[in-house]
């Protein structure tokens, strides 16, 4: 399962990279396998994994704002590992050429 | 301005790859500002020259099923270039230390 | 907390109706507080509450198909209760007229 | 064509009625069909009808703040008409029951 998570806490001004470095810091201190997107980050794992590391994280915004959106993109594909690096490299295969990435 | 698309045409089956490539073919070829992330496509312009790409997406998904869903997020931020790169990167900084990118 | 909950089960073809309306019986036997929008279904609780039962809608989806795309958009704000209703009708009181309900 | 719009200015504080009304005013004023629901609004109509208001929109927030959010979540589906109402009744007739609305 790769989940793509994206924290919004309200009311932090225009800049969220310090509030978004202590979520990041969650992440990376957790052992679990993810990578950083220009608009979120991308976590892989099983449900009872991913989740509960997810409810911290917007617990740290929460704990930042009293108000925040958090969005969840969750992709699940039977016997699928690796979609971090796997859904790019098929796409690439199929198109027969190298794509840009982020 | 950054929008992170996703095309989602329904009906084709539980492999996409081969229609996202199409659709990516599309981004590569026009030249603009991209990059993969596992789940979308990150592309990054003004309004103007971006809104038009994406709209060639969505009709080339909508070639391919009559029943599309796309979802865009949009980052828009006054005087920012680069945000493929500088997002990760300010919070990279703000962080202290390297994280994990897609 | 509300959260607008959407499941996409792939290779089910064109028509999504009677794989969503699997998931709807789950959300309205399970007593939570819910209410459909055309593109997804607002469930109001907590954390704790409204997870599993995401999970079980997850898990619905993926027991029709071995790819499921589930977006979740969480919104949580200290002390609020009712956003279901009063979401639209703060908007409402601000903009100082009635407005369209979906 | 279906669109859930959200905008979310960055920067205001913690509460967003009154720049959300600001953006509602135009939806309202524009002709166009549209409802709210608790998280956005949907907007029903073809991509170049419905793609200029949700320019203006987002403009609208930039006007507000120098950094804006602003996710689409877009439906498009061959034939289709008042889609606003008929994805709710499609489940509820898949379902065999009524289903609670937002």
């Amino acid at each position: 399962m790769l989940v793509e998570l994206s924290v919004n806490p309200l009311g932090r001004g225009t800049h969220l990279s310090h509030d978004l470095a202590e979520i990041l810091k969650l992440i990376d201190d957790s052992g679990i396998r993810y990578g950083l997107t220009p608009l979120g980050t991308c976590i892989e794992g099983e449900w009872d994994e991913v989740m509960p590391l997810i409810k911290r994280c917007h617990e740290k915004g929460r704990s930042m704002s009293p108000h925040v959106f958090t969005t969840l993109r969750i992709e699940d594909e039977e016997g699928a590992t690796d979609k971090i690096n796997e859904n790019i490299a098929s796409v690439e295969r199929a198109a027969g050429r190298r794509l840009r990435r982020c």
